[in-house]
């Protein structure tokens, strides 16, 4: 039987059409239309690129797009300065600092200058410390949207192995916090794992995380697993080598149209339930 | 070849000797003499005696401590207020919030009041999140105790397997944290974990930090792996059935004597950091 395709790019889609409703609903209550602040640091264009797809989501929902670019030189204080007024600005109700910065720059800093009630791309250490703790926090875009994608299709996680590949901030850490919190059973593999592909070959659920073109072997993965690919390389290529799977897996992501739309998606449904808490 | 014994008594006496000569340098240099302030709320006894060997540890080191024990019936509120006090007090450098508070009481709200700069016992959202992403915070006293009893006897982390058996907001989920960024591949089991057995035979460190009587059972536990037990329970039980264990593993923590003291130790070593940074 072929496995099941977690079609992240439809899903986006009919989520899509049920934010632009929501949306609608909140500004005919009397709403400003929501905003969300993207800052682009430097010339890099697959950034810019998805610095563009984000602020093309928020419109086709019918949210408003701030987007602020800043030059390669940017300084931290100066990276720092701009995240502030973003802050103080009651018309904000989200930004998204798009990752990485140029190197010169204290990304960590400048992520963590974002209000809690405004990090909608779940990009702080406080949101991350509070989300691990299963408190409310916005979750980092990403495994948020791999979480609703999974809950979508129905994928039983509790008791499960989840194998996450990938331990970076906003990626693996935040995956494996999610994971843990909805009951699977957690193993956290990175660039030291001696045994990688045995570990791999334990996983009822394998996330590809770790940002290396078809670093997992599709050999190592089980029959009947749950494959997801967070990886993206240029020729549409993932972190996970996927000869052979369609025929043998229970599901998988394709890429692209697998988790790219599904970060896109939790980032703008995140910058709608901020707008929301504004109201209430 | 008998197991090594990974001596927490021994080792957080000998660093009660050194952390003795760095306070009384400290105040010698000027500074006042540092006080953890421990907070204790209801009439559980083995919390109090818990609290009480913590304020020992700090009086043995030329420490102050002062005790606020608040009744049994104490709301959310008025424990936030307590805390906010303490938190405005310039003489206190360190919040012990005993763990747990009656049931009536926000605990998460409560640790996460303390302020960062004197959350010495590491137990805030904040200090977890900015643990986690290897930033500058005092980690959980548990975790920190075992990662300082570890690097102590010289236990190669890097590249290693270990399963940590438990998931608490102060215990295993920091724990996990820790060896992560100590570049160990993790694996972190639960109540819902299905195969536990499984993946503890696969450990070259079995962290037990489940609170469960010797839920782990001996034979689980592969030849020459590292044995770390965080548990105690009445009779000196750990999380963890040794039962043979110390002729053929290559390192396990006694119960009492192992953790334990490594837990106060952590504790009262983050105080004095907190101290020194006052006077910086």
């Amino acid at each position: 039987m072929a496995a099941l395709i977690l079609d992240g790019k439809a899903l986006a889609m009919s989520r899509e059409a049920e934010l632009s409703i929501a949306v609608e609903e909140l500004i005919r209550s009397g709403a400003k239309v929501p905003v969300l602040a993207t800052i682009l640091v430097g010339g890099d264009p697959a950034s810019a690129t998805y610095v563009q797809m984000k602020q093309n989501a928020c419109r086709r929902v019918g949210m408003e797009s701030v987007k602020v670019a800043m030059p390669e030189s940017t300084t931290t204080e100066e990276l720092l300065a701009q995240i502030d007024l973003l802050n103080k600005d009651p018309q904000v109700c989200g930004i998204l600092l798009q990752h990485p910065v140029p190197e010169q720059i204290d990304e960590r800093t400048c992520f963590d200058a974002i209000a809690i009630e405004k990090d909608v791309d779940g990009v702080t250490t406080k949101g991350f410390g509070l989300m691990s703790m299963q408190e409310q926090a916005f979750g980092s875009a990403t495994p948020a949207g791999i979480m609703t994608l999974l809950a979508h299709y129905k994928v039983a996680l509790s008791g499960k192995h989840a194998v996450v590949v990938g331990r970076s901030p906003i990626l693996g850490k935040p995956m494996a916090a999610m994971l843990l919190n909805a009951d699977a059973t957690v193993t956290i593999c990175h660039s030291r794992t001696q045994n990688l592909a045995e570990l791999v070959a334990q996983a009822d659920i394998v996330i590809g995380a770790v940002g290396k073109p078809e670093l997992i072997k599709a050999e190592w993965i089980k029959d009947g697993a749950i494959v997801v690919d967070a990886g993206y390389h240029p020729g549409g290529i993932g972190d996970i080598d996927k000869t052979g799977l369609d025929s043998r897996v229970a599901a998988l992501t394709p890429v692209p149209g697998g988790v790219g739309p599904m970060t896109i998606n939790a980032l703008i449904s995140q910058t709608l339930d901020s707008a929301r808490k504004d109201m209430s």
